[in-house]
């Protein structure tokens, strides 16, 4: 059996989003910036997929600007709001457990001359809304925040932030890729300014995404050149995947609460199982205001790219929460925020449910992982002295941990 | 019968570029960078693009990075290359014939504090190249001169502006978005730094673009984010549009000199017969170092754009030379730099071929650009007064042709 259970790294694209991008890819090849009528077909065609991304998050069609991926978006966002309006205000608010895309935009313009705050987060992952008001000043020009955290799951409280600061005339952002598609967003109710969706979310191909931009929100491009999007986002309109954005777009919104409620069933049937079934495990992000597709936990004694690569090799497919990139023995940036323990949070994956998945998967899931996780902590020296012990050994230099890791 | 001549704007992609992609749409949803299995499959697939485009320029496969665009893929060059040396040098030079994407980035420089200086081209269209060699100085940290250009199909000498340049330790760009697939491209033959690429200008599809940056040279990222294109470029990688990259690279490099002089024997015949059937109607750019796919007329005492929009009629796709977004009698920044009479300069078109072009599609173009041209001249006061009076009506504020731009 084979079960993709990391859709926040991409969605497989509904079948009906690739037959209607084919004939873009093949027949309508026509520039939408050309004047004869094979530009006027793709033209048309992709102001039907703005008008379909729209409503899917309730904006104006002529709110919402096509990128090539969420991360572009995330950039043109920040960076884009920051250098409009740099002559007056050169102060910005993101949190900690933002996407790189984010955080990295925004160390970006610290270099430019920028400041940044990064705030806190609570044990659930929650901003602290206190902090952001109190970070708040006469020169801050945008509040970046994301809706929900595709890591842990934990849905932001939006409305409440985008109050705080509009009544100090900061302009809000909202990350809301791992959201649109998954969740209702509607942008009016939010109130944000600004707001991320990436297709590849909710079921539509990789290569576009979309940033919506309020009106009147002034914004410089990322990608300077010709008029297309209106001129904030210039280069040859990437008309398949933009097409089959607005059918996914489509299809998103039309089975939402449908989704929503089988995503909730099986999402709620791992996070209530792997707990009963192992021991020492944790749950990691808000139980309550979380993503109907997010399932996080640390599994105490073994590593999270252990257990990802052996769920691989029975065909099933997660992330491991901790970005391993340096091979040393590191978590995410998420879970730093949340405060979980390294030696903990270094066993943690991330499984993100589609509309695809089944019970019986799940059921799969269920019975392979606590034999995974037993095999990966037999070899655990930790978990050796801790069954002989009874004692969690202190992680640190020196450690059979930490030697293994820095080879 | 249709005849697309506007693949400047796109070409029609390679019925084996759209094979290849389409299971990388359905099948293969993975993101390349996860770690299991269905990462691994894109992830090989897209180093096995990188390898094929690498191939088609001479490149060192990690020495290209993959963007959505070509104006990405210079933007990242011009405004990635400024910021990375920022500390030390903040000069740019380019052309007055640059494609907007490079004009438009050093614009967005100057606004940053960089200084920007434009050099002039003669009657063809050649930069002028002891202006390149007067404006640089201590500051000067990049030269981005293209390739060629799309509109007059002029060729450049970038291997002397590259030996110029690397004299005085500059940094050299080439946009070659319009050589790279037509004509051959070596990389280190040319001697240039950075080079941009785009798929759709050889059979490959929209979406997928490439920045080569020779090893050495520091970049800073316009998309900052994740780890995706060894840091110079963040964001989950449109796989498909980079396989079908790959594979129009790797038959544009196969069938290169096949497809070159089947089109420089259509672009000869139109260079030749137009003017032989046509009177008062000039070729621009230069006739002997000139793109093997380019064709650009003008075409006195009528507007390019109402010649393009008749021959859309007759089922020919061709894009007027005039950038006519403000509807004011205006034609292209390229025709300006050329010393093109603006009078004579509106009333101009490029026709761009490719392979896909036949010698019947030429003959037909042949036969019915003649009588368009004339319906448009009889209409036009301008070519009545000429034919009354042998005398060119000067253009200027108060004649009839303003009038009717201006409503």
């Amino acid at each position: 059996m084979k079960v993709y259970l990391d859709n926040h790294s991409g969605t497989k694209p509904d079948e009906r989003v690739i037959q209607a991008m084919i004939p873009y890819l093949a027949e309508y090849y026509g520039n939408p910036q050309s004047m004869h009528d094979l530009g006027l077909q793709t033209k048309q065609a992709i102001e039907t997929a703005r008008k379909q991304v729209a409503s899917l998050i309730n904006a104006n069609e002529n709110e919402i600007y096509f990128t090539s991926c969420g991360s572009e978006s995330n950039n043109l966002a920040i960076k884009g709001v920051a250098l409009a309006y740099k002559d007056k205000k050169k102060h910005i608010i993101v949190s900690q457990i933002e996407h790189f895309s984010v955080l990295y935009s925004a160390r970006r313009l610290e270099k430019l001359g920028f400041e940044v705050t990064y705030i806190p987060v609570d044990k659930e992952g929650f901003v602290l809304l206190d902090e952001i008001e109190k970070a708040i000043k006469e020169d801050t020009v945008l509040v970046s925040i994301q809706h929900s955290n595709p890591e842990i799951g934990t849905i932001q409280n939006i409305k409440e932030i985008v109050e705080i600061c509009h009544k100090k005339g900061v302009i809000v952002h909202t990350d809301a890729i791992s959201s649109c598609g998954v969740v209702p967003i509607d942008v009016k109710e939010l109130g944000v300014d600004l707001l991320s969706l990436s297709a590849s979310q909710f079921y539509g191909p990789k290569g576009a995404a979309a940033l919506y931009v309020k009106k009147g929100i002034r914004i410089i491009p990322l990608i300077d050149g010709g008029v297309q999007e209106n001129g904030i986002r210039a280069g040859n309109e990437n008309v398949a995947s933009i097409v089959g954005m607005g059918v996914a777009a489509e299809i998103a919104k039309s089975e939402l609460k449908e989704n929503y409620d089988k995503l909730i069933k099986l999402r709620n049937k791992l996070i209530k199982e792997i707990p009963e079934r192992i021991k020492y495990v944790y749950l990691n992000g808000s139980v309550d205001n979380r993503l109907p597709n997010n399932v996080n936990f640390s599994f105490e004694f073994i590593e999270g790219e252990g257990l990802s690569l052996l769920l691989n090799s029975k065909g099933v497919y997660v992330t491991s929460g901790s970005a391993c990139a340096s091979k040393a023995l590191k978590m995410s940036h998420v879970l730093t925020a949340i405060g979980v323990d390294p030696a903990v949070g270094q066993g943690t994956i991330t499984m993100t449910l589609s509309k695809y998945n089944t019970e019986e998967e799940i059921d799969y899931v269920l019975e392979i992982i606590p034999e995974l996780v037993e095999k990966l902590r037999s070899m655990s020296p930790l978990y050796s002295y801790f069954l002989q012990t009874g004692q969690r050994k202190p992680a640190g230099p020196g450690t059979d941990y930490e030697h293994h890791h820095d080879e």
